[in-house]
């Protein structure tokens, strides 16, 4: 029997139908389209000058911007959706409302290497990885215009990625993303009817049941939400309450690392190499905001980050589209239980 | 440079970046797997017994329920998301929110011709297929357990399509979608805020300007939208006020049959056979609804139905999951020019 099932965050509803059940095996395989050839990639090193001047790099000792010896490098989009140098402004365009296209788009490399996935990153080239989103989002909220920073990866051609080489995005905003608008406004909501925070309630409630769970380490947990939008979604988050990721610690970093490293060496092994999505919801910074002047009064008792990984092994059709309900065909239990148990 | 567009019915915003800006021919030709065979094939005619007892069809006089002669045929989802025989209340799965699977999941094969296409349709055969949605729609309306109806049609591979041989799917649901849900909640804003219908204002304005009227015939206005959430969207709506679609009268009918080919035919000479989805966003019939007990106050006032067409040319990648934005890399205007343009 199919059951509907709500994602308090997100407000919205999952419809989980075991009569809709797929196992692993049921998912054709995901074959990475790897025929890019190295030689063309604008990622290689040694072909700093065909992106624009490098923003941050972690390079070795004693190495040049925009030249070989880096390990993270991080450059502007050449193709943004947003431009620092384009207005914020809101405008009226005849009867509709519109915008400026004010904000960032930059590409993360997460490696020089050509051939490597964050499947098979070592601890510490993960760690690198992650310490550079931290110091992105650092860096960008430094720009009191910016209002949201999302992080994420497109992993293979059906999650749109356009290029081969093991590449992250980033996204500034000079408004908060309706997604984040209304995780926050759950998260408020639940706050102010309960007295704490949902995610901590939702983490504590998913490490007792364990059924859901697929890792854990000292400091975080990896689970298949109760709600998920698609089969084998995974989420991270840290066990002990923080709402801004870009205030993680190092040696939180480190654990991350691990914890992102074992959920995607699972998925990559249980589903063959799937494409997949996943991005970092953090609380937006603390900011004057006219328009809502309360918007931030509690925000770090009520926010709690998390990293999300969506599989794209399952196409959203037209009754997701026209409902914004969404139909997952596994699940998270079965999800779990694959993950948990595969061998790595 | 890019803008933000508002779409008021939604509550989104639409990133359009004309630096990204793509033309028909940067879109890959998207060939349609017909590679199913025929003989294989549950829905053609003979092969009745294949599929559960038939709920509905437009027959040849004389011809029996379950045998050939149908023209269009509706049978129960033979996998349904939702099913009459589930539950329909609420219920806690530990410290979530859950409910049953109530609702109603059908089929219908828009044609015997296991080749023919609704861009191939002749107007009488799509005249035939809208009559059936709007038969449908009334029936499952009789239903006073269920609150909301979507018609729907994936076509392509990529669009969710798993049968190549031309079908729609209709689900009727216990609760209204959350997208309709916002859709009501935006229209009656606009009434309360201007006593208009918003629909109304924006066809008015659409018609007044051209620029993205794609093709109009005496009762219909065929158009992208401003603020398109993919490349290539087309809106088809009523230029008159009508809240509900199913109260279609039998001659719009045969003019909506002739702005949907139009519009099919356009989009497929245009991008060469893309997959695309379609659905139809209708006013909830009035009902009782304790829980709100105004929901429905001045419904036919302010909601104007529309059926809306979502080409899957683009991927829906890490931002637009993260975020709730959409980056849409072409421009409405230049849509509809070359829509409007094309030699059919």
């Amino acid at each position: 029997m199919s059951e509907l099932r709500y994602n308090y965050l997100w407000d919205t509803w999952s419809v989980v139908a075991p009569e809709r059940e797929r196992r692993p095996h049921d998912y054709p395989p995901h074959t990475y389209p790897s025929k890019s050839d190295p030689s063309k990639c604008p990622f290689e090193p040694g072909k700093e000058y065909l992106s624009p001047h490098e923003i941050f790099a972690l390079r070795e000792p004693g190495t040049a911007p925009d030249t070989p010896g880096w390990k993270v490098r991080v450059v502007p989009n050449k193709y943004p959706a947003f431009r620092i140098e384009n207005p914020v402004e809101p405008f009226r365009a005849g009867i509709y409302d519109a915008a400026g296209g004010f904000g960032a788009h930059e590409v993360v490399i997460d490696t020089p290497d050509h051939f490597k996935h964050p499947h098979n990153f070592t601890v510490e080239e993960m760690r690198d990885l992650l310490y550079v989103y931290r110091e992105r989002m650092r860096s960008l909220y430094g720009d009191s215009r910016i209002k949201y920073v999302l992080i994420f990866k497109n992993y293979g051609r059906e999650a749109g990625a356009s290029l081969t080489h093991s590449h992250s995005q980033i996204i500034a905003t000079p408004r908060i993303p309706k997604l984040i608008d209304t995780v926050v406004s759950q998260s408020r909501k639940f706050f102010r009817e309960k007295g704490r925070c949902y995610l901590c309630d939702e983490i504590g409630y998913e490490l007792n049941e364990t059924v859901r769970v697929v890792y854990e380490n000292e400091r975080f947990v990896v689970y298949c939400p109760f709600a998920s939008l698609v089969p084998f979604q995974i989420r991270i988050a840290p066990k002990y309450h923080q709402s801004d990721f870009s205030q993680i610690s190092d040696s939180d970093l480190y654990l991350l690392s691990d914890a992102l490293r074992m959920a995607l060496r699972k998925l990559y092994k249980t589903l063959v190499n799937p494409p997949y999505n996943f991005f970092i919801h953090t609380s937006p910074p603390v900011r004057p905001f006219p328009e809502r002047p309360n918007y931030f009064s509690g925000m770090e008792l009520f926010f709690h980050w998390y990293l999300e990984i969506m599989p794209r092994i399952t196409v959203h059709a037209g009754f997701e589209l026209g409902s914004g309900y969404v139909i997952n065909p596994t699940t998270p239990e079965t999800a779990a239980r694959f993950l948990r148990e595969v061998l790595l």
